[in-house]
Order: C-alpha cells, then sequence, then structure tokens
C-alpha cells in the first residue's frame, strides 16, 4: 500500500516557534504612529496588548519557546497530518509530487487556532479576562472563541453584520464555546454608534469591526484586542505549520521545489512558508509561493509603501504592498483573502525576491477545488482553493516539461461553512471580477505620503 | 506534557473487520420474508445488494479480510485518534480515566465512511455504475456521496424533504462529491408519486425515503441500494473502529472497564463495542454500554420480536427489540436515533445480557454536549452526545465511589452540521419528550404475530 498520510506524535511537536526576523536579509521599515508619524515603541501598543506579545512582535531571536500550556492545547490536534496527494496527481496525470498539510483538523477548522491559542495564553497570564476581536466570515472569531473558552476568557467579537446574518452557523459555534456575538456596527461602541446613526442600515464591514474591538479594548483596562493575521507575532504562531511540515516531508524522504500557500494577510503563507524561505536565505532552491485573488492582487499590483492596516486609519503605518486602506474588493467568497495590504514580513521577503506571488480568478480556483474533492475527498474552504489551484497549476507544468517536481501546500481549511459558494459556483451564480485598476490607483492616491 | 492523543500511522490499519457472529452464544434467528415469513436466501438480497455483501451478510468467519483498495480510501483520514479527556476528567474531579475514539475526521464529518466505502468498492467490483440509498438527516447520504465520488459511482439520494429544505448545507456536500439529490417524496418513483397524490405537501419521512431508494434500486438493472446501519455487513464494517481503538488503548497501557457508544440503528454501537463484546464472551471483565434517546427508547422499552426494518414494511421481518414499525419518534435533534428498531446483532447480544442500554433525555444531553465542547474543544453531533452523557454519568459514579475506573467512547460525528440545535438548547426551544407508553404500544399492538 502506497503511504498517503505522514503522522507524528504529540511528542514531535515543535517545541519552538521560528522567528525569521532573524534570518531576513533586510527588515521591514519600523511602524510608525498615525498621528505623529515617528516609530512607535513598546508603550504605543500596551493598552491593547501584553507584554509578552509585543516582545515577540519585535524580537530577533531565531527560536522563541512555545509555553508548556500552549503545547498542551495544540495537542488537542497537533500534530497536523500531512498528506501525498496520490489520487490528485492520478488524475492529472503528472509526474509531479504534491503533498500538502492539512490545518482542517482544528477544532476551529482552519490554522487560525495556532495563534489565538497562544495569544489568549498571554493575555490570561498578564492577568487580562475580557478579549475584544472581530470577525468577517467567521473563521478568526471561531478560533478566539476556541482560545477563550480554553483559557477562561471572556470574548466579546464583533462580527461584520452581513457575516452575521449570512452565516448563523459561524456564529452559534462562538456562542457554543461561551463568546458573545455582537453585529457591527453596534451600539456598543462610538465608532458603531456613528456608523448606525449615520446609516441605520450599514451592513458592516471589517475594518469597521476592527475599529469597533480596538476601541472596546482601548476603553476597558481589562479588556486587550486580538488580531488573526498580518502581525509579526501571528506570523510567528504559524510557523509550527511549517515546522511540522519539514518533519514530516523528511520521514517522506523528499523536500520540496515549491512550498504553496494562499495569501490574505499572510499568517497562513507565513505558516508553511516561513521555514523554507529560511533554507532559501541560506542558499537552499527552493520556491515559495503566495497565492491571491485577482479581486485582491495586493502583491502582485499594489504598491511597495507604507500605510495603514485598517480602513479608519486607528492602526500604525505599516511598511507593506498595499492596494490603499481604502480600497473595498469585490464580494468574492474566499473572505479571508479580502485584505487591502499584507504582513509587513510577507511584503519585504516579497520585495527581496525570497517569495513569489500568484493571482487567481475565482471561478478557475473553484474548479481547482472540485478537482481536490472529488479525487482527494477534503472539500476546502474558499481561501485554501486558491493555494490547491496554484498546486494543480504547477503539477501540470511538470507534466507538460516532464519534470518530478515536488510540491507541497498548506490546506489550510476545510470548506464545511462555505457550502453555499459551492453551490453558487454550481449553478453559475460566481463570476469574475476584472481587476480594478481605477479602483486601485483611486485608494492609493488618496495616501498620505511618507517620507 | 501528558499524552493527549494516540495516534497510529497508516501502516496499523487493522487489515481484517472482526464478525462477532463468529463468536455470539446466539445467532439472531433468520430473517423472514416479508411475504412468505420463510427465511430469506440470497436470491432474495440479490436483487439489490452485490453478493460479497450478502456473502458477509450471513458469513460465521471470524475475520474478513478488508480489501486493499478500501484500505486505500481508509487510509485518507484512518486511523483515528484515541483521545485521553484530560480536560474532561479535570472539570468533573473524577479519579476515572475517560478515552474517546474520534471518528469526525473523516471527510463526511463521522463514523458512517467506514461502511459506505466498501459497500461502493462490492458494488463497482459487482459491475453496478448507479446506488440508490436515502438519507434522513444527512450523515449517511453524504457518506455514500463521498464513497460514489471516490470510486466512480452515480449515486441518488433520496432526501427526506424537511430535511432537504432546513439542511441544505448537507445537500450541497453530497452535490459537491457529485451525487444526485430528491427530496423524498419524489415523482420518481411510484411510491413517491402516490405519497405526492395523497398529500403534495408530504414533508417525507425516512421511511418513505427507504421505500423510494429500494424502488429505484430494484427497478432498475444496474442500480443497487446501500444501507448506512441495522444490518450485519455494516456492523461488520464498523469494527475497525473499535478494532483501532484496541491497539491505542494497548498503547495507552489501559483497557476499558466500560465501553460506551450511542445506539440508532446499532452500527455505532457495533463498531466501538463488537471487539470488547468479543473479550466479554471470552470473560473478559468489561461492560459495553448503548446509549438512546429517552423519546426512542428501543433497547430499554421495545419489545424483541420480529419486526420490519421499515414503515412501509418492504424490508425482511427481522428479530429485534422494536417499538413497532409504525413508531414515530418526536423530532428531537439527534435525528440519526430516531429508529424503531436496532440492529438484530445488537438485539441478541443485549437480549443474552452481553450488552447494556441506558436512555437519556435531550436536554441532559446538550448539557454534556457543551461540557465536552467548552473541555476538549471539539462540538460533538447530538447523536454522540448521548455517548458523552453516558461517559460522564459513570465518571460521576467513580467519583463518588472513589474508584479509579477506565472508560472509553465513541466520538462518532461532529456537531459542525447541527449548530441550529445548540442554538435551540441555549435559547430555551428544546424540550424533553415524555415516554410515549400508549404511542408504543399502539404501535406494538399492530404488529403481525410471527410464529
Amino acid at each position: 500500500m502506497k503511504q498517503t498520510k505522514i503522522v507524528l506524535s504529540e511528542k514531535e511537536i515543535p517545541k519552538q516557534w521560528y522567528n525569521i526576523m532573524a534570518d531576513m536579509p533586510n527588515l521591514p521599515k519600523p511602524p510608525l504612529h498615525p498621528g505623529t508619524q515617528q516609530p512607535i515603541g513598546p508603550d504605543d501598543l500596551s493598552a491593547i496588548f501584553p507584554m509578552a506579545l509585543i516582545e515577540q512582535e519585535v524580537s530577533q531571536e531565531r527560536w522563541i519557546d512555545i509555553p508548556e500550556e500552549v503545547l498542551d492545547i495544540y495537542s488537542l490536534w497537533r500534530p497536523a497530518p500531512l498528506y501525498r496527494a496520490h489520487r490528485l496527481e492520478k488524475a492529472l496525470g503528472t509526474p509531479a509530487k504534491i503533498y500538502y498539510k492539512y490545518e482542517g483538523v482544528s477544532p476551529a477548522g482552519s490554522h487560525k487556532p495556532n495563534t489565538s491559542i497562544p495569544q489568549a495564553f498571554y493575555n490570561k497570564k498578564a492577568g487580562i479576562n475580557k478579549i475584544a476581536t472581530e470577525t468577517g466570515a467567521g473563521q478568526w472569531g471561531c478560533s478566539m472563541a476556541l482560545a477563550g473558552s480554553l483559557f477562561g476568557l471572556d470574548v466579546t467579537v464583533y462580527m461584520v453584520k452581513v457575516s452575521y446574518n449570512q452565516k448563523p452557523y459561524r456564529r452559534i459555534m462562538m456562542e457554543t464555546w461561551g463568546s458573545a456575538v455582537h453585529p457591527s456596527p453596534s451600539l456598543l461602541t462610538q465608532t458603531g454608534k456613528k456608523a448606525l446613526d449615520d446609516d441605520p442600515d450599514n451592513p458592516g464591514s471589517l475594518g469597521l469591526a476592527i475599529s469597533e474591538a480596538v476601541e472596546d479594548a482601548a476603553t476597558h483596562d481589562d479588556t486587550n484586542y486580538a488580531l488573526g493575521s498580518v502581525l509579526n507575532h501571528v506570523c510567528l504562531h504559524q510557523t509550527i505549520i511549517g515546522l511540522e511540515a519539514k518533519k514530516q516531508m523528511e520521514i517522506a524522504g523528499d523536500y520540496p521545489d515549491i512550498v504553496i500557500g494562499c495569501c490574505g494577510g499572510g499568517s497562513n503563507l507565513a505558516g508553511i512558508g516561513f521555514p523554507y524561505v529560511q533554507d532559501k536565505i541560506a542558499g537552499k532552491d527552493v520556491r515559495v509561493i503566495a497565492v491571491e485573488p485577482a479581486s485582491c492582487p495586493t502583491l502582485t499590483k499594489g504598491d511597495f509603501r507604507y500605510d495603514f492596516g485598517d480602513v479608519a486609519g486607528l492602526t500604525p503605518y505599516m511598511m507593506m504592498y498595499t492596494l490603499g486602506h481604502n480600497f473595498i474588493p469585490p464580494g468574492i467568497h474566499a473572505g479571508g483573502l479580502r485584505y487591502h495590504a499584507d504582513s509587513q514580513l510577507v511584503c519585504q521577503l516579497y520585495h527581496d525576491g525570497l517569495i513569489e506571488a500568484k493571482a487567481y480568478h475565482q471561478l478557475t480556483v473553484f474548479e481547482a477545488a472540485l478537482q481536490f474533492a472529488n479525487t482527494e475527498s477534503i472539500i476546502p474552504a474558499p481561501e485554501t482553493a486558491h493555494a490547491i489551484k496554484a498546486a494543480i497549476d504547477e503539477a501540470l507544468i511538470c507534466k507538460e516539461e516532464g519534470k518530478e517536481k515536488t510540491i507541497l501546500f498548506n490546506l489550510s481549511g476545510h470548506g464545511y461553512f462555505d457550502l453555499q459558494a459551492y453551490t453558487d459556483y454550481k449553478e453559475g451564480k460566481l463570476s469574475d471580477y476584472e481587476y480594478p485598476e481605477e479602483k486601485i490607483k483611486e485608494a492609493l492616491s488618496q495616501l498620505p505620503i511618507i517620507k
């Protein structure tokens, strides 16, 4: 029998996260205060983050110990399995070897708990009892709710109102784990009240929900804020994915020529990719590819410059590829990839040629998702399907060129909560959105110039 | 770090199923033809089942080889992990050790693919290209759809109309795996047409959907029928659960005093339990407990007698504990446990004192489910939560008596598609249904007397 999956025992869970800032040829330029435009320090962040996470945000230590209490929770689903996609390879008729790491085994269904768990742990340890956060499609909110349940933290989730109404299952999942979920805009914050004053029917947006959660945390002493992607410490926590995958690929007797992850805020790509970028920096021949939606083409079409992380301009300026913080991407189903910018670490590495990027339209992405579901059996999340599409494309290039390359991608989450997207696709209700060049130019032209 | 879960490599997947008919002190009385009331033979079944499955239905061989092609698919998610519920134990303050086997890791989210996969394989091998089946809540339909996708079989699923409308995600999942899903009653069968003639608004029932699927199979040469529980060969296939669990418990250095499974048609209980019943027959001190809903108390309140497996009386008479095939259980959320009878193997073993049974009302079951979700992190299916409730109760008895017993239960499926039930529970919309003694007496009084 051919080997299909490589599992590790829980003793083999990596005991440290990998911090790529120790190895980057160029560190990102420092984040700047949104008011003074001067580099921010730990004190600027301490109102909403515990010091342990602020330290991780700026640390240049290569290896950072994972606390015992975090490992203990990780072991509920980690190590995650690594699969060899024999059946997909056969369907494609490719000589390439395709592997995928499966993060959908977490109770919340994606890679997000890899960071919600340590974030909850460090907050609890710092004496914080309440976390405020936001969620768009619901993946992050569920992951934070899970972490809150396991560490005894009260979690308040501001959920974009349109999702709140459209995705009751995600809401119920959070409530089942004990979180309070409010449709955003809400009457609980000044930001929310103002938005509702202006328009009682405001459907909400991720930017607005972030502002509500940040305000909640900033105005309550016992409450901190938590973010599910973009930040350095989030990318750090996700490296457990790639570190496990490396061990498993070694057991399989293979090393990837190509490593692929979908890329919204960047933490998933960081998770599977950074441990391989480390090798690349050290001279190894490996390509790391970030895959984004053609309708929100941050890396492939954005500008590399300082911009805000949120719509309202409350966050620090960060040096990122950006489509402009006012850019509103079309309503594609891969909600987790609809972000105007990317992690500054991912952006710097892309700028330095250590990461590649590709963009795909959603129809071809769903076609790939269906092919995957009907060969490998797992129905992927629409975000994840972007990585699958790229992996299939690379495998088909191998077929054309007769090359037996090894491809590894991260299957970051399952699509159990996204099935409406599949039926919309099958019924021909989805369309590709043309790259809105004019809108991006307009959004970028509104940004302040930072020297 | 305490060990939380025990994983096996795919090389350690059991290579044979365990057939309890080799060891039962008393075999069930033979199934009888619904017309002649004479014992049925293989020919009576060959119109809708392939011969390999009919042979398994009657075999008394102790070990039956699992085909290589089935093992190949099993390895997509098997071996399933075994967990030690440290966090639940701590919350209960019990000296008992609680273990659970987790079958929700299958792509369909439950143990059901353990039998849909071999059923698809044997049908395909027999030259059958189409399977007709039914589904109530959707678990079985999804599992058969998955199997059809992987073996290239056309699967037609008759889905109880009320579920079809209420559970679109389950329907879409089946369609994503390529199955055709029809609300039942449908216009595709005589049974369906008649039902719609009588009442155009007929919401459907599992019994009716079974009749449609059986008619479809019986009236099309290239089409067979598949059933997701009750039958001997289904119980056989599910024993892979208990066989794996035995290996894992050995690695953990423990042997269960108590083995628990929820019980609707009986295949889940058979899966986790039969390999331990084998030990019990051989003299080992182990209790195996079937857990059922108090509103459909087949084992705890039913009669042991011949009855039909379906509402319409098309199936053979089988010797079972039954509430009467006309018994309509209340609409509890654990749809998979709403069956008027049980596997004849489970019933015979219960009759012979080798299996125990317990019944619980649904409010206490959901309370247990929430406690589990907030300690062990997995949100269980409502069916599965019955087993959790029983495990918690046994652990609390241990606490009272100061005994360090070892408890093992099967976490047969996750509740991702059942979240509405959780919100209904939290909002106080669920109630306990009193045991409808009169209705059961009435349903039983209508049964024909078989000598």
